[in-house]
């Protein structure tokens, strides 16, 4: 009997094999196996039968981005997104123009790999500070810096609405509506926004966000809601089926916005993290093909 | 040495003495105080120098709201609000029939408690339903059936939008947005909002939302957002000045909108309940006149 994992559960639907097309569009966000050196993800990617991948810059910096291309080339795999720029709120001068360097840096990494998007996770309140306002201006004001060095190298930024659970310390751009409020005032092919389903999946009106954002959505990602909510809420996100988000409703509204990428499973979560990485992915494979890829 | 609980830092303002007029709005929420009886919470209260107290149903049901009501007028404290009604957001019909009569309970005692408001928590999603949006829609058919009832007895139900942390497992209302969204389906006399700073300091656009809200806003709750936040999430809420909301500005934009009635401390938090109550009281109103009543 196969089983999922971490759930124990037995699987609902048989693992697809490689080659099957409905696995087409289905991406492994490398930190899903956060033990998997970059390496063992590329092949565990391939092995599974994806076509498509999801990079962090710091296991790309270990090795180098010119090895991770090639190691990508070599494997023919698509990079769906490079995680992660944006961390840009600080009031500090110093600390504000080392983060957009930082950026600068990114976005050079994301054309090295060709990635489809950069992921702006916008970052929180400097410390002490309760000007969230302020907070949010600064994103703007940053991704207004980055934009020129970005359509210089043909790399698309996408701004990341995160779950008010991280306002304070992680993402001061909330919701969709907010995102696009600060997308829009950029060319549609500079900036978008990235859509993921534990951010997302509460907000009143998501459909009609998620309408509204059209061709401007750069990347699509997947985790559940699960409850009770982990004692670490950066490890809160579940296998998608294991929570509350009615992934059918949502991948629907993405996918008649026009969205015609690749969807990126993404989780951050202990018990995922100790589970043998081939078997997680085996997991969230069977999930996608039963939860999420027949509405798309 | 006054020092602040739980946090144990010295108190940056005198406790305010019993007969300071910058208390008169002030109000103990008793679960703030989870260690006090119902008897306790009146005492401390007035002890402190305080006119009003929020009430939960249960403490006043274990010695019975006539008894309640003759020691709150005895003290001679107002009832802020009536914690809680609501949790209306079942499916199955017997549940959700279940769910109104007690609601009706709640009306019955709000209106012998002469509370202020009876604070609706909507309630999250029942077991093993993903439906978010027929969910919503049974807020505001169980809103609408219960206004009549309420009306007769002079009862106003505030709908208390949660932080999103909450929206599957107790509030499916996430934003004031949202709640005024359902609340401007009825008269203003008989539904409003209960505006609560743990819920809404993220909500992008929220000053607006206050200004909109305007008399519809029949409590005002105050506690903060700390990081990193507690292992349990219903434990999650600071003292005012350990987290990261603005009250100046949040209140003021509340004060703006016309709100005139008290500013109730509500406070789940482990430390603060380990604290000895008539500490956590004292740290309370120093708290509330420097950082919360110079802005109403």
């Amino acid at each position: 009997m196969t089983v999922d994992v971490p759930s124990g559960m037995p699987a609902k639907v048989e693992t697809p094999a490689p080659g099957d097309p409905r696995l087409a569009r289905l991406s492994l966000n490398q930190r899903t196996t956060a033990g998997w050196s970059l390496r063992e993800a590329i092949d565990g990617t391939r092995a599974a039968g994806l076509d498509s991948i999801g990079l962090w810059r710091e296991p790309v910096a270990e090795v180098g981005v010119a090895s991770a291309r090639a190691w990508i080339d070599s494997a023919g795999l698509r990079v769906s997104s490079l995680c992660r720029g944006g961390f840009f709120t600080a009031s500090d001068p110093a600390e504000r123009a080392a983060a957009l360097a930082s950026n600068r840096a990114a976005i050079d990494e994301t054309a090295a790999l060709r990635a489809g998007v950069l992921v702006l996770v916008p970052g929180g309140l400097p410390p002490g500070d309760r000007d969230l306002a302020g907070a949010r201006c600064r994103v703007v004001d940053a991704v207004a810096s980055l934009v020129p060095y970005a359509v210089e190298r043909g790399v698309r930024l996408g701004i990341e609405p995160m779950n008010p659970i991280y306002a304070a310390d992680r993402g001061v751009v909330s919701t969709l509506a907010q995102a696009l409020d600060i997308a829009e005032q950029f060319p549609a092919g500079a900036v978008g926004v990235v859509v993921d389903t534990f951010h997302l999946w509460w907000e009143p009106g998501v459909g009609a966000q998620l309408a509204r954002a059209g061709d401007r959505i750069l990347s699509y990602q997947i985790c559940d809601w699960i409850t009770p909510l982990p004692a670490d809420t950066l490890l809160a996100r579940g296998m998608m089926g294991d929570g509350h988000i009615d992934f059918a409703t949502f991948t629907r509204a993405v996918s008649a916005a026009g969205y015609q990428g690749d969807v990126e499973v993404e989780i951050f979560n202990a018990d995922v993290w100790a589970a043998p990485p081939d078997q997680v992915v085996a997991t969230m494979a069977r999930r996608y093909v039963e939860l999420v890829e027949p509405y798309l």
